[in-house]
């Protein structure tokens, strides 16, 4: 059960790598801090390589870990399997983001290996229901609601993993942007609302590809956006660096909490 | 038919005045330009005391016209009306501007009078289906479709009058800080997008008290967002200033169309 752990930015590889030895595959023109474990490098452009290294390492098991953005892709270089792939993959583009990492999971499958997400190799990452730092008010948790409305109703359009509501009012939605940037908004359009920030996967969305996340910078962005607690989603949404989040908590006076 | 038009912000009251003679209702500490009207002042703390004043001038029907905001109110200014009435008021406050705008409605039909919109006054500022400068391609007939489906699905949660999609992506969903508000954000965070806006009233909304409108500023915005075209529904978007709204389109090469 060999395994191979596709690394993007930030600290999620690591903490996957800790779960037990893994190969890491570079990918070209995508930042991924340095890590020790063996390395299969690749780019996008030729998935046909991807997978006869992958092979040859013995790799059954692939997890996707970390931010890949959207690197420069240089059609000149496209090995044949690509080309085949471009197709589906062009038109999953245009669907949003989670059809494309479905289909992305498809190719791999198709290609004979597993795809496992963070949240099978490192369970404890998630928070069980109840509260993480602080306890929510009546007030906290009924803005709460009042946003999780508002992502249950955008999940099947996949739109939105992340919501803000202050006074029982919606003030921040998530779009492509993505979460920070729906903080900075909400920050310069209604600097002190004291709202919740809610972040949650969406209803039916593929775990394995893209698991919603927290971390310290999450909490001290929000809190400089005005708001006065953070609600995630118990069991799928990702913890990184869980001491770092409740120091955040602590500076700020921000309460988090997991909720079902 | 005496008619009373309550008069907020912008070039709405004024619009409503051109369709018959009316008494202007000004709200103490709302802003609203001259008009050339007989006067009644009143104060939100006073509801029994405008009550009685429309009807010493013989007003059955009550239009709501331009924006209100959310002035100061001074408690210890409450007449016995205003007194019985603030409970509900206070109950609809917490649960978004439409329930609000109903529950000011209500009071209004209860008192007696009829509430006309500013659509009974002057269906001539609504656009029938079809282009009214330039012509929507595909590409942004689809990306219509999308910030629509988005709005379909936030109505029944009184959010949402407007959504811009670029590319099929979501990048920008109206919340209490308002359209012009949500054009800032899309223009700071993808100044480039080519998307385009859809405007529309929620499904199930009180047009009466709420019309949508646009006008040659939110064309200005549009552009200076980025946008390519901006879609509002026909019969139940105001065009104030169809002139201007035109000029503003010449001007920055933005498609406008309305559709059902």
């Amino acid at each position: 059960m060999a395994r191979a752990i596709i690394a993007g930015a930030g600290a999620l590889p690591g903490l996957l790598l800790q779960s037990g030895p893994a190969h890491v595959v570079r990918m070209q023109g995508v930042e991924s801090d340095p890590l020790d474990a063996p390395e299969i490098v690749a780019r996008f452009e030729q998935f046909g390589a991807l997978f006869a290294a992958l092979r040859d390492a013995g790799v059954q098991d692939v997890a996707f870990a970390g931010a890949i953005g959207r690197p420069a892709f240089d059609p000149s270089l496209m090995d044949p399997e690509t080309m085949t792939l471009m197709p589906r993959v062009a038109a999953a583009m245009g669907q949003g983001d989670d059809a494309l990492l479905r289909t992305v999971a498809a190719i791999f499958e198709e290609a004979g290996f597993r795809v496992v997400g963070a949240l099978d190799l490192r369970p404890d990452l998630a928070m069980t229901e109840g509260a993480v730092f602080g306890t929510p008010g009546d007030a906290q948790r009924a803005d709460a609601a009042r946003a999780r409305a508002v992502l249950d109703v955008l999940g099947p359009l996949d739109v939105g993993q992340a919501a803000v509501a202050a006074k029982g009012q919606v003030i921040g939605i998530e779009t492509l942007q993505g979460t920070d940037a729906m903080l900075r908004f909400v920050g310069a359009s209604l600097p002190a609302s004291g709202g919740v920030l809610v972040k949650r996967p969406k209803p039916g969305q593929d775990l394995r590809m893209d698991t919603p996340a927290i971390g310290p910078a999450t909490v001290m962005k929000a809190a400089e956006a005005g708001l006065s607690g953070v609600e995630i989603a118990a069991g799928s949404v990702l913890v990184l660096d869980q001491e770092g989040v409740i120091g955040a908590c602590e500076a700020s006076g921000l309460a988090l909490w997991a909720a079902s």
